[in-house]
């Protein structure tokens, strides 16, 4: 399978990139809206790789084209890109990929982060609204902390929740646990996405007043 | 320290009142409108306890008695009584004693729980608007299961997010670390309390759509 990491040169990017690259077989398509920039990446991700002593199959281009090429394509990119990388891709996408959206949007105040969500209700409702009738939208990785993905030397032993259509979550989800300590786990319909885009600013507000839970994660016990 | 469980005879009540009864020397104080409904849920209560070998003090009296004399007072009721509650035992309470609101507004559709917050932005928020000036008021174990809590054969390990002022926080987080298995984490102030009680409906979708998980709880790992 062929996942591609649009926004694939940010942290975040990088975390998954870096994971899924070392867990599974699966080929990484890093995307940027410069080329240069997302076939530099890859070389530092393979650096980060070898000396990890893992290795996997990471390839650089535009993000339209591995939007193109792929079969699962993941939306790293900050909230207010979101709708603007979707419409770039949109005449990429044959009605089997899967867009999966992680982004979440926030306000900061001084007592910590606070959900603040697009008129579509949700920035995965937004994605769903700019995509081309018929394309899977999913939901999730949200609230996974970027440096500790990204940290190839931290084990990590966390849930992330996963919103869509059945089908395409249980394919994400499938994905998702083939990387050692991620665990995918069903939250429902895209209605439910608010919920799932919730948790990621309570997690950030722990973290900040709880600083041995900085990089955090949440596990469902 | 006297810990009152306001509308201590429903479900949650009753999860509270097993846990902080067997695993701390605190009193509870059980509180209904009616008082008959109070002394027979101690009795029942306490009938639990002996069951699994264990002991503890527990008092049923009404809401407004138990206000009265407790340091701390959880408002275990439903969300659309949490306001009239407040109001009634109001002039029992002195500056000293501390609110705990674990109640979160909610509507179920077919898709599952979405967070359904009054105007004040948070439940917690209504109740300190509600409660007189100065009543330090604090949001929590608002992501508890009910019924994991009442089953004292459960040995749990699941965390809470705390929100208020700090001091008030930090006693809360006290006594709740004094109970088995239970870990408060400081999440801010009171304008941090939507994005505590927006957890409940993301616990109880993943319930929906994960059988295993069901009356499960969340740690941050």
């Amino acid at each position: 399978m062929r996942l591609a990491l649009l926004g694939g040169t940010g942290d975040f990017g990088e975390g998954l990139a870096l994971r899924f690259a070392r867990d599974t077989d699966h080929e990484i398509l890093i995307g940027s809206r410069d080329p240069e920039r997302a076939r530099e990446a890859v070389t530092a991700y393979e650096d980060t790789l070898e000396t990890h002593g893992a290795s996997g199959s990471i390839k650089g281009f535009t993000n339209e084209m591995v939007a193109d090429r792929a079969d699962i394509v993941v939306l790293a990119v900050p909230p207010y890109y979101v709708g603007d990388t979707v419409d770039a891709i949109a005449d990429k996408l044959d009605g089997d990929t899967i867009l999966v959206s992680p982004a979440v949007g926030m306000k900061r105040d001084e007592n910590g982060m606070h959900y603040h969500s697009p008129p579509a209700g949700s920035t995965t409702e937004l994605v769903a609204n700019r995509a081309p009738a018929g394309t899977p939208v999913v939901g999730t990785y949200h609230n996974l902390p970027a440096n500790t993905l990204a940290d190839l030397e931290t084990e990590i032993d966390f849930d992330t929740p996963v919103v869509g259509d059945t089908d395409a979550v249980q394919m994400v989800i499938s994905l998702t646990n083939e990387v050692e300590g991620l665990r995918g786990l069903a939250a429902g319909p895209l209605a439910n996405a608010r919920e799932v885009e919730s948790l990621t600013p309570l997690v950030i507000n722990i973290t900040k007043y709880n600083s041995e839970l900085d990089e955090a994660g949440v596990k469902w016990v």
